[in-house]
């Protein structure tokens, strides 16, 4: 497995979840700006590596902005960092000469097998993948990705952030033939980090459970101001679980078109569950999460990846 | 109050709760192309009202088609007929010599009171009304709408019939300065004509309850068949109810954008929840729903209207 | 005919030719918001016919903005009077008390013959002429606009003023089945306003013919600074001119479509003279113009209209 | 220099052009879907420069599609080969084993001195190098692309091919920072190849020649077929010629937008020439061409370029 990621909290658990649970093999990790600029994410995910004692696994700097338009971070949501909240000062990797695109390529050639793509921020490093590289894609087992929603949006009414901050990159990705998931804010949104949460990653007496710990309780007071949501949605490890155990998530066969042209919804990911429209393409659209499995499978792989005591 | 609809089974039932319901005064009736053909809802009001005992209040026929685009008829639905099911053999009064928007600006200005304005149809013939006769518009209360969606659609994946029908009308009423009230599906989708509602409806002991039984037996059974709904919502009288009654719908102020130009999303009501836009105008946009006392207006209202035994 | 216009500098000199040609029979004439407000528009109106002899013209304001979107006037070609340069200190007739539409509505059911309208400012009394009563389409002999182009545009680089003004008006008027003449810039452009024009106007040794040499000369300051233009184009008398005599006006037929949703083309006349798209509907659509013919046409008109000593 | 193509007719002159003048240096050839399909494309540039004797110029094949949206190629114009009309059964050189894209990297990083790239075909590859390796951008001297109009376009009746193609390509480009020259159709429609350029090319007593007047004879019928034109306008060459002297074509800075969004104007080029929209990026906008001295470059060169007798 390959994780495209912008971290970001969420992205953070994502990558701990990649690594820490045994059944997965993280090949490579590729950054986008997003949540952040691409320097800051990119310093994030080898943080989170480091912290996660997976500092071997690559890691390759992608786009710096979206396909078409400008850059808009979630700094109101991830803070100035991207990972605010808690203690990250550790030694880090190098990051790999090549860029993100060329690393993914790389990768995937590269394996025995077909390979599964996560990808947990805006669709750019993929969708470049898949216009520049059509021939990695017989490769690709499925790309299971983190954006949209059946629902409303985060970002604008009817956009979540991921899709609206690149909609080009989400129309290639569903257009490009290769098995698709979509993790939408409509499962994500039941994904919440209760105290309960927080406080068992604080109890797991590893570093790593402090910074999940520190991680969450920033996150919530973000989502506390700028949503009033009571707890915080950890939105993209969902799509890492979807992976690992497909029974974690209910998805049905659906048609997602990406709004390219709305004044107002650019960036909607439009989901035809009563098939309307009569369109393809078909994607597997995640419309029920197992709540508990997801945070037991989470809580596991942290346990898992960072033993350093805290 | 006047009534500007397109009848179609849940405008029936508008109009049979506006007839009835002592509260209200029903200055006359207007309708539009939507549910079928103005022709058809023309001739299911009159029907309606004769049935009500209304035959008295003036019904004007308004526009064939929407401001922009074609006019696509909600037949599977409806029926043929609009208002197919019930047995609507009934001698009708003479429809006016005037056309609807016409019929509206008279109404208005030989007021001696504000007017309220509902409409459950698309809104072609208020936003006409707006346009060619702002002078109208200081003397209307507030025009009271069924129509759009906090959440997903019914016609596309985020667009309702009465706004996905004729866009720019919707737009052209959003911007009138006149006070707004929003009624949705996601209010209207919890108004559900349960076995025991139709049962009801039947054992008043009226033909006008057998006929309101009637409507929405054959209602239930298209709602079934197309979007695999148990019960069939009845949209349009929540909007005459939230009249009566303003405790019945709960509403919050938000911004409301018609989207004109979305591929996928044209219609799309984009209600701003969150104020994450930054736009006007302000709409009071309902977003509960007390559903047993609306069944119990509803209800009485029929009790009331039409008292021919069946 | 009728005239629907909004006076600006070339409406005048349309009216003028409507009113002093022999061979046309001016019904009425309506106003509209455009290059400068309704009610500018509607006073300049009064005042042009007065001073051409023809104030028994009823004349009725229409509406006073467009269908969807804001107003944005010209004034900085036409001035804040909407007709800025001349004196036109005279006394004016009553406006007809009754709205626009409405007086296109009864002059047209009126005629014992068809009716030609020509419409030399935004489309939008037009538009709801047709949807509002689309009874009287059939007496419509025929819409003659002067708006849109083959080419580049005045308003935006695709769009011209009227069309850009109220594009969806444009569109209903061209959906309407009704034969259509459309005179854009690619013609008017070269109805040019030259300094021997003006003489010629200044020379008639009338007060019209004073009015129309001030006009011309106001309006030639204006497009030298706005558009570098060496001599002002006089667009609207163009479309009453191709009434008059046919043979003045070269057209071809050909679809045309009103771009209603581009980003940076909102507006723009899509004409589809090489047949690319297979769309309908077609428009007799102006490509050549007889200038010559046309000086001398509006030339005798201004001599035969206004015989006041200047 | 670096020429990305799709020949395609004029992209076969372009090259030609580019080899054959003295004071151009062609490091490499990129190619990419449009005229014709990749696959296709890429094959007629290996055979035009291996006739132009210079089989050693790398030549790599970039993207088989434009970014967002499907390939529709211009077999109507080009035939079914992209370059029907002559005989062009010649061994070729070697394809690089490297995507287009990375080619024009490796080019660019590897030249001592800034390169300019030129553009002939769909901007696809460039967008894709913009994106993907932005550390190019400070060694692009400039990027010279053949596409768009200030006034019509070919394709629909404002969009020109190239653009049409790939849109979102063509606004990455724009908005690049790097210095940038439109050549677009209201100066190659000037560039026409008569019967006196054909016979020329004819003339010149070479191999070469007489494919360059098969070519253009294949291109007049089509032209004329399908445009009613009575020469083919060669508008590839055009962006080398301006290259190689700046005197050819004349320019006016403007700022350029391209239309993603519109109904019927998707894929035009927006040159704000009268400075009406106060937008930037500033281009240099090709307004003028020196048709006689083009001409006398590229038969120069065409001549320099291929000596094999005929």
């Amino acid at each position: 497995m390959i994780v495209d990621c912008d971290p970001g909290h969420d992205d953070a658990l994502a990558l701990l979840l990649a690594v820490g649970d045994p059944r997965l093999q993280l090949l490579g990790v590729t950054t986008v700006a997003g949540n952040q600029t691409l320097e800051k994410t990119t310093r994030n995910a080898l943080r989170i590596l480091a912290l996660a004692g997976a500092g071997e696994v690559p890691v390759a700097a992608g786009c710096d902005r979206p396909l078409v338009g400008e850059l808009t971070v979630a700094e109101d949501i991830h803070g100035g960092s991207g990972l605010d909240g808690p203690d990250l000062d550790v030694p880090v990797a190098a990051i790999a000469d090549v860029h993100g695109v060329e690393l993914m390529r790389r990768l995937i050639m590269g394996s025995a097998g077909p390979v599964t793509v996560v990808a947990t921020g805006p669709l750019t490093n993929v969708a470049l993948l898949v216009r520049t590289h059509p021939e990695v894609l017989p490769r690709v087992r499925r790309i299971v990705f983190m954006g949209g929603s059946t629902e409303r949006g985060n970002t604008t009414p009817y956009g979540e952030f991921n899709i609206v901050t690149d909609p080009e990159a989400a129309d290639i990705v569903l257009r490009s033939g290769v098995p698709l998931t979509m993790i939408g804010l409509n499962v994500t949104h039941q994904a919440l980090a209760t105290e309960e949460i927080i406080a068992e990653f604080r109890g797991l007496g590893t570093r790593l459970g402090v910074v999940c710990a520190d991680l969450m309780t920033f996150f919530a007071s973000t989502y506390l101001r700028v949503f009033g949501f009571e707890h915080p949605p950890v939105h993209d490890p969902v799509a890492v679980a979807a992976v690992i155990d497909a029974s974690i998530v209910r998805t049905v066969a659906a048609p997602v078109a990406i709004e390219l042209t709305g004044t107002h919804t650019r960036g909607a990911t439009v989901v035809d569950l009563h098939r309307r429209t009569g369109e393809a393409p078909d994607v597997d659209v995640a419309v029920g999460l197992d709540v508990d499995a997801f945070w037991r499978l989470l809580m596991a792989a942290v346990r898992n990846a960072g033993q350093t005591p805290s």
